[in-house]
């Protein structure tokens, strides 16, 4: 049975937080899996998120604690003490534990950490928290299960059991050498299946063994654990010594806010911002594109000025000024669209650049020839052939450009080691806007005889 | 040792083909892990393709052939007799088995379904074949590992051992009743630790168990175990009969999908297509969004036609058409994007449509502000005070009602169940390029008095 958040569940708990229900609450909350009470508990008020947190015993408050929101969570630890959040804190694994510690003030950080009981617990935190937080050594965790080259089967067994008691889920154990170097691997299955006697080094597999290094970046682990399909990946240091794991949960959440930041950035926003961000951090993020969007709107207004006497004499020229911009912008941005996510993909990485150019060029000459021919029916029917010949022909010629425009920057972008996301969104469209309005009124001007 | 794909290689590799020289090519690519080596025969021609593929020995083929891109896999399958594919087919997983006959030409199905000897392998393959490919059951695999209520943990290790050849990865083992429906699960280390004549029935777990039905959408699917942080989870029939587990290797191609699908709904792009797809399917891909862009055009002619007399007596009027359409745009793409995916992840869905509106509003005030005292004074400067105040005055208005609008109808469309990705792209762009239209124009006739 699978829990659905509603508003009358919600209603329901609010009543018995007031009539301080407490058989209620225990009844409907406390046989939820976690994630679910975190996404109850993040709907709530402050006072009534704190009300049933506290309910909960010291280990689920952990589990918990992890799956709020970020900013819930900021709130609620507020209401504890130093002492508090550390005993929290040794109820998680050591990568959610220095998740919470570096959301925390820096004021509190030193305290929280000293009052945690258990050393070398207390040493793991500190370690990560030295790691970039988007690095390998920074999605990492310290909990993995390790075994030595010349152990026996049931050697092995024994010191996992002891390890196996602060690793919440065991999916591959590492095999080391005497130096703690990694050299391979053994899946559980196989240790299950062996004799006690097999020694680890007649049973480990070290042929296609993938590791990352702690300073790789986030989004290389992310795309080495979805190339072979792992679910946990060892990460060494650089003398390639084992050091951590990360888990493919982790890794997914990384895949969701890379896809969230390159949508985004199409859209023209350019920092990561969530919708219950301040306004004024979203305001802040929106504006680079915003002025970009302007500065492309001042040059138009310096190309149609230039144009001024012709507009003067056939006004309808200005008529069709918002459909040539809008179709330049529509295409350079379908245009790169596509070449963008072919590139994040690292797809086709080695085709020329000319036969894409070539390629969109052709899509951009079809999808032309069709809309050019409509618009000069309506161009016709607006005033008169010669306008319909104006709008046809250029928008014609506009959308070839836009396609090749849209095309070759995000693949300039990406050879010069620029994210080629910046070029979909609004930086491309202004660059097409100033383009086709030149190209839009010289065409005109011609054609008019102006 | 992580393959790093290059030109040099692939040169090197081309060369190696066209002397035969087998050697080379076996030292340098038969120790890759099959992922790589399924990118390396990704970028080679046909004829080359075909020539390494087929060195590799039979189990080695399947596997790489499952990581090849489609149209690759294409080609390659047709250069086999439909009892080859059957012989590869049976060293794959069954969802991967079923993948690639659902890529199959229609006629040749049966004939590989029936070359296919192991009877079990041939009928979970067609079973898999009934499923909508985008629901759980067009996800899931029919290797998974099963134990008895009631058996004691030595049979269970015994059958496990027997069941395990054919379960690459073992994460859990589902614990069904005698109806075989699914009661429970139990870790592997867990059952490692045991002693063994304990019961499964006092080792396993049920609570927090969290299973899918056949019939459930695969993006309810990757939610759900995005959600509960799960590697697998097993798949029940409507009977809560467990049929099949999905591992989370296949939820990360459908979250990266999906990521990829509203990105190129935002840059107006219909279907998912990919740069490899032909110019006819792309053109054909992008027409409706460009088709509803040049309507925006047309309507966008109207409005500014209406206005042709003022136009004729105040043409700089027409020099900051662009910069209000753009700004318009800009506005209501950026706004939508944070309502799309903030209604994408399920954050705050119970939050007021008001609260949201005022909140954009704000946004779209302080941008407005800051951007129309800018544009005061470029317009004065273009032309006159009358025309810098027209200008900003109508930005600051249209960037308003744009926050609004880009905000209002993603919302809208979330209630009456339409994709709200719908709304960004060239949707907001061009209602708000027409609104904007009409209100410069509206303020600029009333303020110059024509």
């Amino acid at each position: 049975m699978r829990f659905e958040l509603t508003r009358d569940f919600l209603n329901e708990l609010e009543e018995a937080i007031v009539k301080n229900d407490i058989k209620w609450i225990e009844e409907s909350i406390f046989n939820l899996h976690v994630a679910d009470i975190a996404s109850v508990i993040d709907e709530l008020d402050n006072q009534s998120a704190n009300f049933i947190y506290k309910l909960l015993d010291e280990e689920r408050q952990a589990d918990v604690l992890i799956e709020l929101d970020e900013d819930i969570r900021e709130d609620l630890l507020k209401t504890f003490s130093t002492k508090e959040i550390a005993r929290q804190l040794e109820n998680l694994d050591s990568d959610d534990a220095a998740d919470v510690i570096a959301e925390l003030p820096k004021d509190k950080v030193e305290e929280v950490i000293s009052h945690i009981t258990d050393d070398e617990a207390a040493e793991d935190i500190v370690d990560l928290l030295n790691y970039d937080e988007d690095s390998a050594g920074g999605l990492m965790q310290k909990e993995f299960i390790k075994a030595k080259l010349d152990w026996p089967v049931n050697r092995c067994v024994v010191e996992l059991r002891r390890q196996a008691e602060n690793v919440e889920k065991v999916f591959t154990i590492y095999v080391v050498d005497n130096d703690d170097r990694l050299v391979g691997f053994l899946s559980l299955k196989s240790l299950l299946f062996a004799s006690p006697n097999t020694k680890i080094s007649d049973l480990f597999q070290d042929r296609n063994m993938i590791s990352v290094k702690t300073n790789d970046d986030s989004e290389e682990v992310a795309k080495i654990m979805e190339k072979y399909d792992l679910v946990s990946v060892p990460v060494v240091d650089l003398q390639n010594k084992l050091v951590g794991r990360i888990t493919i949960d982790d890794v997914v959440d990384v895949i969701k806010e890379e896809a969230d930041k390159d949508f985004q950035m199409a859209s023209g926003i350019s920092e990561m911002v969530e919708a219950s961000d301040s306004i004024w951090r979203i305001s802040r993020a929106r504006m680079p594109w915003l002025l970009i969007g302007m500065l492309g709107g001042i040059l138009g207004a310096q190309v149609i000025s230039g144009f001024e006497g012709g507009i003067s004499e056939v006004p309808a020229l200005a008529f069709f000024i918002p459909l040539i911009t809008a179709m330049g912008g529509n295409v350079g941005v379908q245009s790169s669209a596509i070449v963008v996510q072919s590139l994040a993909k690292g797809n086709d990485q080695f085709g020329s650049i000319l036969k894409k150019i070539l390629k969109e060029s052709l899509v951009g000459i079809v999808n032309g020839l069709v809309l050019s021919i409509i618009i000069y029916g309506i161009g016709h029917a607006f005033e008169s052939p010669v306008l319909g010949i104006v709008v046809s022909l250029s928008l014609f010629t506009v959308m070839l450009f836009a396609a090749i425009f849209g095309t070759l920057i995000p693949l300039l972008l990406d050879k010069y080691n620029i994210d080629p996301a910046l070029a979909t969104g609004p930086f491309i469209t202004t660059l097409n806007d100033v383009l086709g309005l030149f190209i839009y009124l010289t065409i005109g001007v011609l054609l008019y005889g102006i």
